[in-house]
């Protein structure tokens, strides 16, 4: 690798050349997308055992340097890994191209026909940290909505991310399309970042893929817009004509198919009229399940393993084998609890009865809004979006789960015919 | 007029009130927001002497203090600008209410509806010049997209801006609303506008409107999404197959209709085949309106009265009768000029040729691409918004002519019947 050593040059010409390459991937076809798909995957079937001796490099370095377990395990790629990325390259090339779509087409009383046209954003900065299939699929998610991309993964994976970057290069060549289409970064120096979100003439929207530490940071120092996710604090409330058995599944799912997960329920909430017959075998299920119950004074007298709640708790992520719960009047007090300490990722409400139902999908101010499901089907994948690009905590452009129109604008189209305005 | 101190703590207090009031309004049924509309119109027409004696004696003073007349003759008002400031209140109200429509709810395989749901952004800040009218046009439109309102006019309009709010504010109370939905900054201070920008736990989204001076200054000190609009240097292309009617037609009313607007083209571009016939033609029309022409040596070949243009005048809005006239080979190097040295906003090609006509729609980057049609129609009553909250020269979130959809985001919505994640 040639590190650069002058870092806002070097970002400057990865910009410049990302702007005119987006001026060919904007008004390339969909067989020409595809195609540098299906060659990029082909590439790393051919190059595997490359890719897995860079990786080799990569995790030793990384090793030597005390990486922790859980980091050495997602920079750690296989086989099986690379097959993965190669079959997510050809799912993409499956999906649909959002490029080009022209909608809602209508004749105006002056004679013109006025639309949109969905278009790219432009050039796309990737930020993540040290997972080599991240280099892939988004380089993937970019091309297929006709962007430009930069892509800056953790340094721990430099070697891997690069061979990644040569196979996707030789792909975009195949299809005719300008391999510098997608640049990664080549320098490990963290004044890379600082440059890639301060670069509005270059840089159209910045996508964070990593911890909350990462995203903050970059939210703070971007002068560009950012598809962020920050925190899922997320809450299920369980209504007074909540039916039992969707309750203790759809609560048992949110909270316990997997902790970690930004859509995992982290609160629960029981309307009073159900709580003494509820809450008992809400409880005794979360805690078969190793879960630790955090609850208010009523919750506590009703579950006697319940610990007290701290006002904290009601804001926490837990990410953990804990839950906090609250006893609440009804679904309009479940509303206020929701809005003012939820951080607006996904809530559900397990009830039969409609008005609760239709007032809690309206009120909830949160990126998914349910009812009688489980949050964690807050997911781009189960929403029928067929890739994700990330899941947006901000309410502009994006909210929730976001796909490859995420990475899209749409621009006014008018047809005419002469016409000139009176 | 209680001029606070303590401007940060004062725009603290305003955006915490908005941040409550936002929840009021997300849920405000369609009648209520509409009686709050006309409700205000009926105020505004009751209170009409006392808008124009509060006007009287801001435009007094900003007399004394040497206002430029183009801005005095914006800040005054008369009796007929409050009876069109009614009337458009009146018109907002009449509009569909974008909010709570449900869209694209489809069954996924694993039971769930999922779909959306156009929701507010919650609390939007206008800031915007000393022209009274914005004050009730701007509560307007974040009145009905269910969003509460901080607005912050020019200082030279303040005691006319407090006396329609006070309009304002008897609107909403007449139709149940919080007063503090809309909220007018009462301080003439300029560091308000530094920190209602700078508060993103109060404020989701600015809306500058005003000179580009204002809106650079707005978006380089924002921490909050901006929805702006800058430059408009719009093209029209005049193609080897143009019709030549249409083409004079087009040209005329695009640069000479209206000098001043941003939707007026500021360059000309005629395919060379084309141009020994029709550039004269076009320049002969452009002189008799007194446009001064500033063209390429091949234009100043053909053109006698042009004068030799510079690199820099393709780069600009001249907003006066000039404009930047260019000889192309044929559509392919009009669109590369066009997405060199254009501002985005608009650009209009005339040809009956159909490759001609779809290539330039789709590889021309800007927020509104014509065929055969005046760019003077790039404009949100033109293109039946109904509404115009700006004109975005962004690519995120907006594009182009800004309705009412502009203020609003879209959640996303489950039905489900106790579906859990496997």
């Amino acid at each position: 690798m040639n590190a650069p050593t002058d870092i806002a040059l070097y970002m400057q010409t990865l910009g410049q050349q990302a702007r005119v390459a987006s001026r060919a991937m904007a008004k390339a076809s969909t067989a020409a997308k595809n195609a540098a798909l299906l060659a990029m995957a082909a590439e790393l079937r051919a190059r595997r055992d490359e890719l897995l001796t860079a990786n080799a490099a990569d995790v030793l370095e990384a090793k030597a340097n005390g990486l922790e377990a859980a980091m050495l395990d997602r920079l750690t790629i296989t086989a099986k890994s690379v097959e993965a990325m190669a079959q997510g390259l050809e799912q993409v090339a499956a999906l649909p191209d959002p490029i080009g779509e022209i909608t809602d087409m209508k004749y105006r009383p002056s004679g013109i026909q006025v639309g949109k046209m969905r278009v790219p954003l432009g050039v796309v900065g990737i930020i993540y940290e040290a997972r080599p299939n991240v280099t892939a699929d988004a380089a993937a998610l970019c091309l297929k909505s006709g962007n430009a991309a930069i892509l800056r993964g953790g340094k721990e994976a430099i070697r891997c991310n690069q061979a990644i970057a040569s196979c996707v290069r030789a792909g975009l060549a195949a299809a005719g399309l300008p391999e510098t289409a997608v640049q990664v970064v080549e320098t490990t120096d963290r004044a890379a970042v600082g440059h890639l979100v301060a670069m509005p003439e270059y840089v159209d929207v910045i996508v964070p893929r990593g911890g909350k530490g990462l995203i903050e940071r970059i939210s703070r120092e971007a002068r560009v817009p950012v598809i962020k996710h920050l925190d899922g604090n997320c809450h299920v409330y369980v209504d007074v004509a909540a039916d039992p058995a969707k309750a203790l599944a759809i609560v048992e799912n949110a909270k316990t198919q997997r902790l970690g997960t930004c859509n995992t329920a982290e609160s629960l909430l029981v309307a009073r009229p159900a709580a003494p017959t509820l809450l008992p075998q809400l409880a005794a299920m979360l805690t078969a399940h190793g879960v630790e119950i955090r609850g208010c004074p009523e919750t506590c007298a009703l579950v006697p393993q319940a610990k007290p709640a701290t006002e904290e708790d009601y804001y926490t992520e837990y990410l953990a084998a804990i839950i906090s719960c609250k006893v609440v009047a009804d679904v309009g007090e479940a509303i206020a609890h929701i809005n003012k300490y939820s951080s607006a990722h996904t809530e559900s409400i397990v009830t039969e009865d409609y008005t609760a139902a239709m007032r809690f999908l309206r009120e909830v101010d949160s990126s998914s809004v349910m009812v009688n499901a489980s949050t964690r089907f807050a997911d781009g994948f189960e929403y029928g979006l067929g890739a994700e690009i990330g899941i947006s905590t901000d309410k502009f452009h994006a909210r929730g789960p976001v796909g490859l129109e995420g990475l899209t604008s749409q621009k006014w189209i008018v047809f005419g015919n002469g016409e000139v305005r009176v």
